[in-house]
């Protein structure tokens, strides 16, 4: 059973804390053994990949195996039946439909003080998609990743899978090439995320690496953040859900399985401000539990992180969804978009009784990348934004540099930067300024 | 004496790849006693803080004393000049005004399948500046951190600024007072992020922290990523200044040297397509050397990691550029624009000869924290977004389900997550629509 809390017990704001402080993830203390291996990838390039794809993925491959050759991609691609294709084909649309919007402008225009000033956005060359490999090989994720960035237009975008026994996955492959994928490797771990970062002599570095993956692939990302841009290290999933009493407790049920399904320590948490419609609901999560093929992975999830929490109103469920900041967020009241109003920290909102949450898994168009463990508080799902960079544009005339250069001049001596003041001294003279006092 | 390269020398290519892989950073292995000092803060809060600025920064506080308060801020802001005050006051205006452009607009729409889609953008709720103590504290990175985050609309903006032998600087109190800053506290180092990252019994947590430091801060800033939001881990400032024969050789000396005298691994580059140029720009810097109070700082920035680099044209010029990627980046030419549009990676760019990069880190408007050491191939200077996070949003109705329902159903299916198919099913269902065969 997950944990019951009521607003109006009288422990209630220490339990809320507890629950909020509550540590879902494992610690697997893999870091030194990613750093040895990332330092592997740099020495020894291709040869190092070679040995710990057999060594992990027991496959044996060479220089000209490590890439998965286009005709290979293609054969795979062509199994997927009919029906999943035209899926994948109608999510794909959707999901770059969405992130065509997302592109930001660039700019330009000149102030009174006759600046020429802007920006102007440009893609990174090079982004690297990591894949997992086996049953956590989504193409829902192929296309949540990829998409965004072809749409910021990256050149060349590289996925990189591991191929456990040799298998790959072929609607992986069939989303890759839907989405545009250029370049497919059949590595996987720490030394995918290293010969991504520093390139080996067959496979060229990139500049991004986005996509998810296990705590191997999440410590190899932090050590080469800063050498290559990352999105994130993602957390379990979570889903929260406020509802009021009108709503079918079945489909409220479903959508906290669905997300309490992913994995053991994924959260799935009801606000409501009616407790019989609580205990409801909880009631019809044992019923589903045991229909499900994922049952013991979503009954652990729910007994261990799930919560049915009852407010003395929706406001004040609004203001406990604020705190805890959640991944997914659905609203299934009445007027979905007041209550959405009133809360500012969630990855991704669904309104109403008709968006379960899983619409946005696959074909919603928003991303389903979103951010974990409360960093919504700071941080958004993924875009086309990790895949561009901001160049900032300046531009004076010389009258611009006469109304301008003086306070410049002040603030580079009050920084004791003699040698920047002097730049701006030099055309001040040219234009037959005096020196301040 | 600086590096001299020209690229028709037969080894450029060997000595242009070495000297793009010189590593400029010093490791300093602080890493275990920021951690050490990290835990130190969270068991011990403000006691932590106390003692630990004893130690470091030779100051006796206490719980009372560890913030300043407002009047000790305003009779310390009341010290600074007119002039100085006056170009301050400028400054922040220009910053406001540039950075309001980059409000990024929230977005609804209905598309042609009956979905309600688009994203909001709301601010995080609190952020905390890192600002360095010493001579190191600059009033201009307190406007270009503080400016961006009040524009965003964080609420509560925090400034932590240690304060060796009890000394704040007169104008950092007066900047944040400028730019809004909420609350300043006397403490620094590792210990300041900790405390801005977990909070303490006095000081509240803060969501995202911006702001330059030494190698304690960066690592600090690096063991708390993830648990908040950080801007960067900036590194030595660099500039590449891409100049034609037509230039002052005086200016353009002037303008290097405005980066070298920042620190001894700072990194200035002159590209230009004339040797006798490239030559009378180096004599002319040996010649404004000895006239700088930074002379020794910029004289070894020079040497160790200066270059002048003679291309055969400025297009060759404008691909070593991108190659560089460099923070800073003036186009002395005859034609700034169009040389600018063959570069893709800058952090920021100034365009001919009346825009010294001094006129950016002052007054011109665009952010001066901008990215270092070749990131500006994956990343941007700061700006309003890091203080921001957008919520994507859906809505389907029942007709929209019934249109999505079933792609979204065959997905679920594909990945096996059975829960995700059947809280779609429920809804399409109760549309009286059937399942797939």
């Amino acid at each position: 059973m997950p944990q019951f809390l009521s607003t109006t017990d009288p422990g209630f704001e220490a339990a809320f804390r507890a629950f909020l402080a509550r540590k879902r993830e494992v610690d697997e203390d893999v870091d030194a053994a990613v750093a040895d291996i990332i330092a592997d990838v740099r020495a020894r390039g291709d040869r190092a990949l070679i040995d710990l794809t057999a060594r992990f993925d027991r496959v044996t491959l060479t220089s000209h195996t490590l890439r998965v050759p286009d005709a290979e991609i293609d054969a795979l691609a062509a199994r997927v039946p009919e029906a999943e294709r035209k899926a994948l084909t109608l999510a794909a649309e959707r999901i770059r439909a969405y992130h065509d919007r997302q592109m930001p402008d660039d700019a330009l225009w000149e102030d009174e003080a006759g600046v020429t000033l802007g920006w102007r956005w440009r893609p990174v060359a090079a982004a690297g998609l990591y894949v997992p490999g086996g049953t956590a090989a989504y193409p829902s994720s192929v296309l949540m990743n990829a998409i965004p960035a072809k749409v910021a237009g990256v050149g060349r975008l590289v996925v990189t899978v591991p191929a456990p026994g040799g298998v790959l996955n072929p609607l992986v492959m069939l989303a890759c090439r839907i989405a545009g994928v250029d370049e497919i490797w059949r590595i996987g771990g720490a030394q995918a995320i290293a010969a991504l970062a520093y390139g080996t002599e067959s496979l060229a570095p990139v500049d991004v690496i986005t996509g998810p993956g296990n705590a191997w692939v999440a410590a190899a990302k932090r050590r080469v953040f800063g050498h290559v841009g990352i999105d994130m290290i993602a957390g379990p999933s979570e889903i929260l859900v406020i509802a009021d009493r009108h709503n079918e407790p079945g489909w409220v049920a479903l959508d906290l399985l669905s997300q309490a399904e992913h994995d053991p320590t994924a959260q799935a948490i009801l606000l409501t401000d009616d407790p019989a419609f609580g205990r409801a609901v909880a009631a019809t999560v044992e019923l589903k539990l045991p229909g499900l093929p994922r049952r013991d992975i979503a009954a652990a999830a729910w007994r261990d992180f799930g919560a049915v929490i009852v407010t003395r109103s929706l406001g004040e469920a609004a203001q406990l969804a604020d705190r805890i900041a959640p991944e997914h967020l659905e609203l299934l009241v009445a007027e979905p978009e007041a209550l959405a109003a009133r809360i500012s920290h969630a990855g991704a909102m669904f309104l109403g009784p008709w968006t379960p949450e899983a619409i946005g898994d696959y074909v919603a168009g928003p991303n389903h990348v979103l951010p974990t463990a409360r960093t919504a508080r700071f941080s958004s799902g993924l875009s086309v934004m990790p895949f561009l960079k901001r160049t900032t544009v300046t531009r004076l005339t010389p009258d611009a540099m006469a109304r301008l250069g003086p306070a410049a001049e002040h603030l580079a001596r009050a920084e004791r930067l003699d040698a920047h003041g002097l730049s701006v001294r030099a055309r001040l003279d040219a234009l037959n300024l005096d020196a301040p006092a």
